[in-house]
């Protein structure tokens, strides 16, 4: 059980703010440890609607989450606004491996970070589908040298 | 059941904005029903606690919730940011009517509307205490005046 | 700020149990308001689905959440089971009155009590649509005579 | 990113039932990923608190989630009941890896599956705390020989 050491927001190219929530603190006070998890969606999804690239309702594509994954360093607190930074690892025949790291208000230090792997597939036969260049064009914005192979 | 009149930004004097998360949503693809309590809960203890009344973990007073509704008008939807308004209906010894309009983005005409009734109770004997005055002077600021008796 | 009397199971015709889930305590240690709401929306839309009348992914009609409301009497409290009572106060031509009240594990007396309306649309054009024979005798059985008009 | 095999209901010694909830299903009709963690959170807070051993309002020890992860296999869809099923697979010092597998209503093979790393701290100083005998003991009937290390 090694503990990876906690990002810096350097680390990331992408970042969106997110409001806490009152019911995101659990009965010890802080952010719930699966409310984490709410924000890495918001920052993926939100990245890919924003950049015109998934559409929810009429698109292709629909993106099916495979794998994801957090470690906890500190807590977030409510009412604190919590910066969500998003890089890409890997980017595969149709999927896409993100990294998320989450910081507290004005800390440049990972709360937590982790990873969230998307397949994209047709929205139809829900069979994986290869990525489209507007999309591998993108996430190349994203995409940082180095993390990961 | 006869419907309200959708409020106006300027029916309340405190604003405050909200970001949807993708996971509001619900499967007819708009922020489910009860994600708008959420909001309400939100602005409503964010007001409180950084204006130094509510003290989560420490304060004498806890605010215990005995009433909510809310009328929805039109849909909200992931990811646009809410703003949720604010304001005060009633004060009585030891409760606050508040009431909330939650707002699309760049919208002035509310999506829903509602109320938060929070009696406020001694966080050892959970009974209800008289509201001390600097809350009284605060919950002034937020009073509009004709909303209700 | 009447405050209601505190139904008894006996008041409702249809019953389902709840699973309470760790994150649904708040910072005072109870189930906080807004999750209340999503016991609601379970326990009228799973009866819905379960007699066959809602069909989320192709029916033809959609239930519109218009009006929520709800008091609370007693906290809930992770990990008890809860217990969701359901009845019908209201048939429109094109909406229903639901009135939910939920039980703590074991208990007689509603620990909150509330309303749910429901307007049902017609999935494309997202026009009220008149509610079929089928949804109008079932929805006979969950009356109660006199809880309302 | 190799994919592990779905677990079958026999690898776990413990399993407990948990009713979905209609605000689970996300914009594409399926539990959302993020819910997953809150049956995770729910079946392990379950455990240990009906075995009197966490207290979560004076007991000694808190338990604060460090590292937690899940694996998506199949979707899992409201209205069924999900079936979380927990096992042990490393006990530390003062921290505990559980693994938990979520099955479908009537399913042997686990939609999904993942772990959950709590450290167990001292409630007032927030220190790791060794654990006491008695959770050991109960621990030991959860651990399943092999899982790991």
């Amino acid at each position: 059980m090694a503990r990876p050491v906690p990002h810096a927001l350097a680390d990331y190219p992408h970042r969106r703010d997110i409001t806490t929530r009152w019911m995101d603190n659990d009965a010890y006070g802080h952010v719930n440890n699966v409310v984490y998890y709410s924000y890495f969606d918001t920052v993926v999804n939100d990245w890919l609607i924003r950049r015109g690239l998934l559409d929810v309702e009429r698109g292709a594509l629909i993106g099916l989450v495979v794998e994801t994954g957090c470690h906890y360093f500190e807590p977030l607190t409510y009412p604190e606004t919590v910066t969500a930074a998003l890089r890409v690892a890997h980017v595969g025949n149709s999927s896409v491996r993100y990294e998320v790291g989450l910081f507290g208000e004005g800390r440049d230090r990972a709360a937590a970070q982790g990873h969230f792997v998307h397949v994209y597939v047709d929205r139809d036969t829900r069979r994986p589908a290869p990525l489209p260049a507007p999309w591998r064009e993108a996430l190349a914005a994203l995409r940082v040298p180095g993390v990961s192979p």
